[in-house]
């Protein structure tokens, strides 16, 4: 067995497989063929590596020293079922799907999990992505671990069970915090305001965890239970009720995380 | 009139108080006095600006350009009321609070807002906080403006009302923002896992949104629908009913944004 991995083919052509594949490229890994079943897709990110598309899973070239599958996560199964190489080392890019779903294609299974948020034009510093890694066997895991550490300065052996818990710890750290700025861009839209007079207020909520914990750093209204300001805000949020039903039960979550320390009186 | 406001009490000692006195102070501004209901609170932040401290209405200093008034929301109207001095210039820095709320106590009201979270401990570069402005007069508003703009790179007018909009904004923006970070931190916590995993995607997430419409940014298994997904994390959040509501609404409210999106299907 190779003692590094030198050639990788990426099956998937989405965000994370088109951040991955530029970087294991730009890490000097070869990266023999892109295969999405959607050729144009697969084409569009061949194009960006230099390399052939492929749309057919009997095109895959044997030869790769691991097959990185990075598709939607209720596509992972399908794709194993149909692969055609047999023992090939095979890792998924997946948060939330277990290592064990490769199984029906090969012994040497393994998962290969960026940390982090892709869009496709948005460009990545892919040295600050925390890689989450497992591995079927050992030899396996040392293998993408060397390879894991050619493209990020932060590497960590994550079970399956821990990923899944990282990955709703993520959903809330970074879709949902996604979902509460384009709320306020909406809001502020609808009020001819820019949203760019929230940038430093978004910049700072996010510095002020990087050495805060999150519990310790929290404001606002709910925090100091105001209710007054909470009523305020509902009511001009009743043109906007799934805005209104959001801003009512994470009030109310943060009333209630902070119920002890309201209790003792604040001025 | 004079041209410039050369000195302010600030009544109120909390964390707004204590970043925009010590702004002030460091603008050049003389702060005559901090007030503060409670006299070890207005001590500990007159100490760090080096000016006396009270307690008392009746004590205050008739001889400021500028009385700023930064506590609580609920606790304006009533400080406005027992305000001892007639006719001078009081500005509050309330996000929620109608400018109205000063007329009980001067002619001359004004609004002095400060669009940031801050904490005592944490130093925050006023130069960057955006500030948003409303006098009563217009001669009072352009010494705010003058003031306003020795102590920040962003100034913008804004009514009373468009300041609320403002202030729910932020409250999206930053507060619940922040929530979901300390969610996600309690999640690792549970799991015997670090939040420090998490902080190059907190970074990126606000940093994405520097020069991507929020909207534009979102990515997640809401954004894509996949139920199966959401399932699974619904399911692993049992033990904690409150996040999982919160999982639940928030996906709800994702999925209802990109339906249309969704609609067309994607890979």
């Amino acid at each position: 067995m190779k003692q590094t991995i030198q050639s990788v083919v990426m099956l998937g052509a989405g965000n994370v497989a088109t951040h991955m594949a530029l970087a294991l490229k730009n890490s000097g890994v070869e990266v023999l063929q892109v295969y999405s079943r959607t050729f144009s897709s697969a084409e569009a990110l061949a194009s960006r590596i230099g390399c052939p598309a492929i749309s057919e899973l009997d095109e895959l070239s044997g030869r790769a020293d691991l097959y990185v599958i990075s598709v939607s996560d209720d596509a992972i199964a399908g794709l194993v079922k149909h692969f055609p190489l047999k023992d090939k080392f095979l890792a998924h890019t997946s948060g939330t799907t277990g290592m064990e779903v490769l199984n029906a294609a090969t012994s040497r299974a393994g998962v290969f999990y960026p940390l982090q948020t892709f869009s496709k034009e948005v460009a990545v510093d892919f040295g600050e992505v925390p890689l989450c890694l497992e591995a079927a066997r050992d030899e396996d895991y040392r293998l993408l671990e060397q390879l894991a550490g050619r493209l990020s300065g932060t590497v960590a052996g994550v079970s399956s069970e821990e990923r899944r818990q990282v990955h709703v710890a993520a959903v809330f750290a970074c879709n949902f915090v996604n979902h509460m700025y384009a709320i306020a861009a909406d809001l502020l839209e609808e009020n001819h305001l820019s949203f760019d007079l929230l940038k430093p207020l978004v910049q700072e909520t996010a510095r002020k965890v990087m050495h805060t914990a999150p519990g310790s750093a929290q404001t606002g209204p709910a925090r100091r239970n105001n209710r007054e300001v909470i009523e305020t805000h509902l009511r001009m949020l009743d043109a906007n009720p799934g805005f209104r039903e959001i801003y009512n039960f994470v009030s109310e979550s943060i009333i209630n995380r902070y119920k002890e320390d309201n209790k003792q009186g604040t001025e």
